[in-house]
């Protein structure tokens, strides 16, 4: 290509991903792989099947991003059909099973029990470790108005850490119920629609428990708030008696004292301590309800618990409320502390499918991050093994390929992953190349070999392990260590021991 | 909700698909599921690594639908980002390889071998069986210059459909070079960019061989063919000599005389036959290295056959070109024949990559038809077994709820599928339930029975099967075929015996 074309290498486009876009390698492909297949066989053995929805939805079926704009893009990627229609991506996993649920209502039983595995996709401002195009994996039961139903979500959250090699005592599933919440809300004369503003500022001071402390919380139930840098943030507004409920019902009340950690004694706590209104109080009966099947089931209270300040996703539940949480410690690169926290979470949600149909349907899903879960399993050293390459039959003579190919062939019939080297440089980029695939092992046969009808074996492996120990050249090619020539006949045998040494 | 109240339908969203898009249930993602598995494993056996990319990609980089318009959604689904870049969802799994090889040339070993998966998209008009989503399985070589990556495409093609069940004998590779091709118009006098005009017509009457036959062809290379309907196409206005040239090129001489199937015959009849310039003769000189490969490992010439027909992808092939087709038939539910033809194919694309870097990178792809290949197994009656639903514990008693959570978790814990019905309906609906879910059992445990310390396990499959010879029904009370009372302490090993029977 000459030199002189300056227009050409203008035309060219840019090798460059979109930005919130990542590329995905195979020892992370096979990590995800490893995940999703314990969570689909923990949710096939709770009795879930799949479904797959399209990645596509029109944006009004989708709800909540509606187009109310020349181009609905916030939040969603949405574009619009030839027939003028807006489409978006799906934002979630649940927002398209409430159409598919509404759509096939007469065709699927009732209840309803599915899980959903995929990407989903954010039009959000991509930053450092946050993308665009994430993993979900969903469980949801629709038709099912009790809160056994709420229950057995949390267990199988819990069973689905254990089946990841997340051991007990290492998690935790908190269930809450949003009814509570509101219990606490009437109770304080801040139920009806006129109101709402006034929770929603409650709901965002609640929300900052953990950044902000108890004390943070307080003002800005109050006054405000001014925070380190001098700025305000305007408080809603509540009187001290109004206050001091909703810290309660946070499980801390005026006098320092705290609710101690158990299903039983948070709802004895929230029965004696935190005034609530009656939708309140049939929160408390549902949570009951909760415990005693956790309880019957073996799951309480190691490993689900009712904790009140689990106030998730306030904006669509009607009902329990549900978290997992990794409660271990692991150290970042620099040595400091970091806890993954929540992994996963969802609740019930009663009016989605009611958009559709008009009237009610039970309903109540769990989400797995499983982009976070995989970093979390990373950090355990739980993340599965590396990928092995494939065995790499050399090629040291180009018009003997044929021989190559078929040494190549008797080792996959005997289901040895193998192949020869495709490209055309010499032996050093052979074994170069050998390595960056992670071969485990070379098989060489030169023309002498060939004619004694004998092939080498190489256990590359182990050669790397002796290359660090033998340090003189002539040393080396004198012992040629890990390596080994025997009959053709005998290839798949000896393979098939090497490879077995190097795992254990 | 009140009837009087019209401005609340209306509002309501309708629950519906985009066009062109489809739901998919579960019995039809555990067939794609065990297909991708196998698929998966025999690449991997050849030494194919995985990678993904994500679903959008620029435009430019995307290549093809360069945005010369303001919204380029020409074929693909296009939406402009917040920078006022254009992104696109991928159309196949080729473009964004390139742009990732491009991208990571310096990083990746080479030659690289990758597989990838998942669904793409094409913005076309939705028709009968004509998808907007769809999936495909890729594997690509990038930078193995010899035409034995090649070979090994078609055997790796011809391992794959084997891996999935499909007999030799019913199907085939076929391989053939587009530099023949090539080298038939440059002997005719069709070289040259200012011939590209005629020689597409040519390609396209090509194409028609199988529609319209030799003559239909010939009509087409010549002055033009008038079809059933009146209507004319104009030919592409080769001479005699020409014409009878390209037909020898498909096998076919002026005397009527046929090329032998097999890929010796093949290319002898193309060498002694066919008129071709030098590119010709190297693409025939390719062709007998792939040939001597294929012969080498056994894969000549009942798997794999040099065919001189196959032309496909014509616009961005540089080489080797290949196609798996399925050579059974099936009939229809009508009793009419059906061939299910191509179910993938792929070829050597050296410019691709060339398209960034600037320079040229060898490259040879296949890419599998994931769901019309699905299609063909399904008539093959290679589907897989339709998933088999979870053991039902019945509900008999709503507040010995905690029983049934408990007997269901006895069952998870010993591998076995198994849930407690979670809706609020009877024992009839309960029943009708777990037909519905295909469930094998049901577990019934009533007060006598809990007194007792007893469970009733009820085989729905043998149940279902007796009822069809059963007619009346005091005599089917009397002979509760099917089910057997047995202690708690026995229900697993109960139900194994059970499910272990049900199988076979």
């Amino acid at each position: 290509m000459s030199e002189n074309t300056p227009e050409r290498s203008t035309e060219r486009p840019k090798a460059r991903l979109p930005r919130g876009f990542a590329d995905r390698a195979a020892a992370e492909l096979a990590a995800t792989r490893t995940m999703t297949d314990a969570i689909r066989r923990t949710y096939e053995l709770w009795g879930f099947e799949a479904l797959e929805t399209p990645f596509f939805e029109y944006t009004d079926a989708l709800g909540k991003f509606l187009p109310d704009q020349d181009r609905p893009n916030a939040g969603v990627f949405s574009l619009q059909d030839d027939d003028e229609q807006w489409m978006s991506l799906r934002y979630d996993l649940t927002a398209p099973l409430a159409r598919f649920v509404a759509e096939n209502w007469e065709r699927i039983p009732k209840p309803y029990k599915s899980y959903r595995f995929g990407p989903v996709f954010r039009n959000e401002k991509p930053g450092p470790g946050r993308f665009r195009q994430f993993l979900q994996f969903d469980a949801d039961v629709i038709g099912a108005p009790s809160v056994i139903a709420d229950a057995e979500m949390c267990m199988m959250a819990a069973d689905t850490l254990e089946a990841l090699g997340i051991p007990r005592g290492d998690y935790v599933i908190k269930v809450n119920n949003r009814k509570v919440l509101d219990g606490v809300m009437e109770a304080i004369g801040l139920g009806g629609d006129d109101k709402a503003g006034q929770r929603l500022v409650v709901l965002r001071a609640i929300d900052k428990l953990d950044r902000l402390g108890i004390e943070g919380v307080r003002a800005l139930l109050g006054t405000g708030r001014k925070d380190e840098s001098g700025d305000f943030t305007k408080g809603a507004g509540l009187n001290g008696g109004q206050a001091e409920n909703v810290l309660r019902f946070l499980g801390h009340d005026v006098a320092g004292g705290h609710a101690e950690q158990g299903s039983g004694a948070a709802l004895r706590w929230l029965e004696e301590r935190v005034e609530l209104s009656e939708t309140g109080k049939q929160g408390i009966a549902e949570l009951r309800e909760i415990s005693a099947a956790l309880q019957a089931a073996g799951f309480c209270d190691d490993r689900v618990r009712v904790d009140p300040s689990v106030v998730r996703g306030l904006e669509y539940y009607t009902g329990p409320v549900y978290e997992a949480e990794l409660t271990f410690e692991v150290k970042d690169d620099e040595g400091r502390p970091i806890r993954f926290g929540s992994v996963g979470g969802g609740g019930r949600y009663d009016g989605l499918i009611a958009r559709f149909r008009g009237e009610p349907a039970p309903a109540t899903g769990f989400s797995v991050g499983v982009s976070r879960l995989q970093a979390a399993l990373a950090a355990l050293g739980r993340h599965g093994e590396a990928p092995v390459g494939p065995v790499v039959v050399l090629v040291m003579d180009r018009d003997r390929t044929g021989d190559y190919l078929a040494l190549a062939r008797t080792l996959r019939d005997a289901g040895i992953a193998a192949e020869i080297y495709l490209g055309s440089s010499g032996m050093k980029a052979q074994m170069k190349y050998a390595d960056r695939r992670s071969a485990p092992i070379a098989v060489i046969q030169g023309s002498n070999e060939k004619d004694a009808g004998e092939v080498t074996v190489k256990d590359l492996v182990q050669g790397a392990e002796m290359s660090k120990s033998i340090d003189d050249r002539s040393e080396w090619i004198a012992a040629r260590p890990a390596q080994v020539t025997v009959k053709e006949a005998d290839l798949v045998e000896t393979v098939r021991a090497m490879l077995a040494a190097q795992k254990g």
